[in-house]
């Protein structure tokens, strides 16, 4: 094991947790707050109770809801715009995956300046950013804890990854209760995409034992409590453990890095717009058959963390229960196993792959891959079953 | 599950990751180091080699070696004289966990002012400190990754628990290269204080899911390489997993808190000057035994991380069995079953049972203690065996 580093934002995690939000943004030095969220979110209503704890702190605010799902370029450099021309000091997101990537993005060029593109890659920003406080409404993205951001590029039609410590917000805030206004698809979409975050940081090339834990039990979580968790928004217990899951894959994540699953689901989300969890889902299993042979023994693992009975199978046996868990799993929540409803064509397949080797995220995926490895796993994927 | 708050520092983890404390200061802004180690790690080595490292940065520096094994107050303010005197702007801690501790308690002081004990309990502590980095050579404290540290009252012969966020440090950086200087005897002593906050933290009533898993990991390396890491300074492996486990231990009990074995060792550090390590594996197993009805499950668990077959026993067995390991162990490494050596009188097991139950670390033993309980268990401690 070489040199490996580790990060984490300091996390606030528990029912009703979202109630200590103005007090954290105080201990920052917080005066007047940029608060991140999107429509679906404001619906919800955590927009307004976090704004209420804002004025019971006596902290000024500025709200702005334009970021779309998969947040493009151009939105967070309006947003930017909005920060500056407000006055605020710090940032605050509400909400999913793109609310929280689009308020670090806002963050980020308020203090660095110039465009969202000139940051995509591994550690280009400079200057420190304002202090940010995170509260995820999804369980899904980890981005409240992660050193990533993912901006759509509307130029070239992919998402751009930044990576960079500065991105790691100063507070988490978890409130499971958050999770209780969210619909069934969303549930099962986001907790796949959990899953997805817990498999790959766990089989990344950079995983360390401070990261190998949280992967493994994030799965064991996701495997006992993901479809309780889809069947009834009234399920505490199972939201818990979801909001748990999550942040325990995205710790994992951030530190570990993800493969070749997200390089492609980058893509797909790039190109066509479509949802994340979703598009990681169906390509889960496929990416994961191809990997299988670099690393059985912690398939084998994760099979155990579904809660196969590993002991009695040979290692190829066991190895091969992660898959079947993983699209057992998919089934059950009513996600479709492959992408052959997206009629994709040639070029845009092409177009896909040779982008796909070029994200950060496949640097540590467990097998090699090049763009023609990519393009048959997209033909698997658009063909359905195997 | 209530609110819980999880924190650590940024990691730096590997073999020659000590050459990058130059860089981990520049990045805070250093810009004059007050370097703080004790005569026992300077004979080491390791203080001229980080000396080197700073030097390579252009890093002006300032050497502090004074502090003793259970540092005390007068020591500590006279190095916050030093600290001022010198003009530097930021602190390094190399060494065990009085070094760490000292290094922390000088920066404290340097810009809350007043005197170390005006701070003894939790969050007191209001201005934010100089940047920090520290670098353990003994893999036991866990201080360099810990919101506490333990200061000896000379008056009072008690030691002092400081809990504080701000006493966690900005960078830790763990090389597993420098257990290679330490003997066996202060090895085996360590490697029981990492155990005694592995075990401490898991039945903790602070313990999260964001601690069980480092605590349990902890437990796991342990049972496996502390033999082998006191059998030989060269053995690598069992040195690396060694600071894992000191790694890990030391972020679960930052954010579990510890029980009643610190709270009792920390008596005899303050009262008698005895070695931390020693005193908590001596303790251990008596307390342990006065824990096991509170977390029988938990007790397993700890159990089947030495190794233990648990599934073929019930599950009395199974907890006493993690007892029994402990015992093993500390008797494998020639550590005595009991006090009886100390001639401890009267007054003086007295004064300790009532400062015990103050300490900080009383507040989360998963077991109720009055001061009459304590007193029983130094007693049952100094009879040996039981
Ligand atoms: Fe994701
Ligand atoms: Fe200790």
């Amino acid at each position: 094991m070489g040199i490996f580093k580790f990060m984490t934002p300091e996390i606030i995690f528990g029912t009703n947790s979202l109630s200590q939000i103005g007090e954290s943004l105080l201990r920052l030095g917080a005066k007047k707050v940029f608060v991140v969220s999107d429509e679906g979110v404001l619906n919800s209503g955590w927009v307004e109770r976090a704004v209420q704890y804002l004025k019971d702190c006596k902290l000024d605010y500025c709200l702005w809801t334009e970021p779309t799902p998969n947040p493009k370029d151009y939105e967070v450099e309006k947003g930017v715009h909005a920060y500056i021309e407000s006055g605020c000091n710090s940032v605050v997101g509400i909400g999913g995956g793109s609310a929280i990537d689009a308020a670090k993005s806002v963050a980020l060029l308020a203090t660095n300046g110039g465009t969202i593109r000139q940051y995509e890659g591994v550690d280009l920003v400079t200057s420190p950013l304002p202090p940010m406080v995170m509260a995820p409404t999804t369980a899904g993205s980890g981005s409240e804890v992660s050193q990533f951001a993912i901006i759509g590029n509307s130029t070239r039609k992919v998402k751009m990854t930044i990576v960079s410590k500065s991105l790691i917000p100063d507070i988490a805030i978890i409130d499971p209760l958050t999770l209780m206004t969210k619909d069934a698809r969303l549930t099962a979409h986001t907790g796949m995409d959990v899953l997805t975050h817990a498999i790959e940081s766990y089989i990344s090339l950079a995983a360390t034992p401070m990261t190998e834990g949280y992967s493994l039990q994030a799965i064991r979580l996701i495997a006992e409590y993901l479809r309780p968790s889809v069947a009834s928004r009234h399920n505490r217990e199972a939201k818990e453990a979801m909001a748990m899951a999550s942040l325990q894959a995205g710790i994992a994540f951030s530190n570990a890095i993800l493969g070749a699953v997200h390089a492609m689901s980058h893509q797909l989300g790039g190109l066509l717009d479509l949802p994340h969890g979703e598009m990681n889902s169906i390509l889960l299993p496929y990416v994961l058959e191809y990997n299988l042979i670099s690393c059985p023994e912690k398939f084998k693992n994760i099979s155990a963390a579904f809660g196969e009975n590993v002991d009695i199978l040979s290692l190829t046996g066991a190895a091969g229960k992660a898959i079947k868990a993983v699209k057992e799993l998919a089934g059950d929540l009513d996600i479709p196993d492959s992408l052959r409803n997206l009629n994709l064509k040639e070029d845009q397949i092409d177009f896909m792959s040779l982008n796909a080797v070029q994200d950060a995220c496949m640097t540590t995926n467990p097998r090699d891959m090049k763009a023609a490895d990519v393009k048959l796993l997209f033909r698997r994927a658009l063909g359905g079953g195997f």
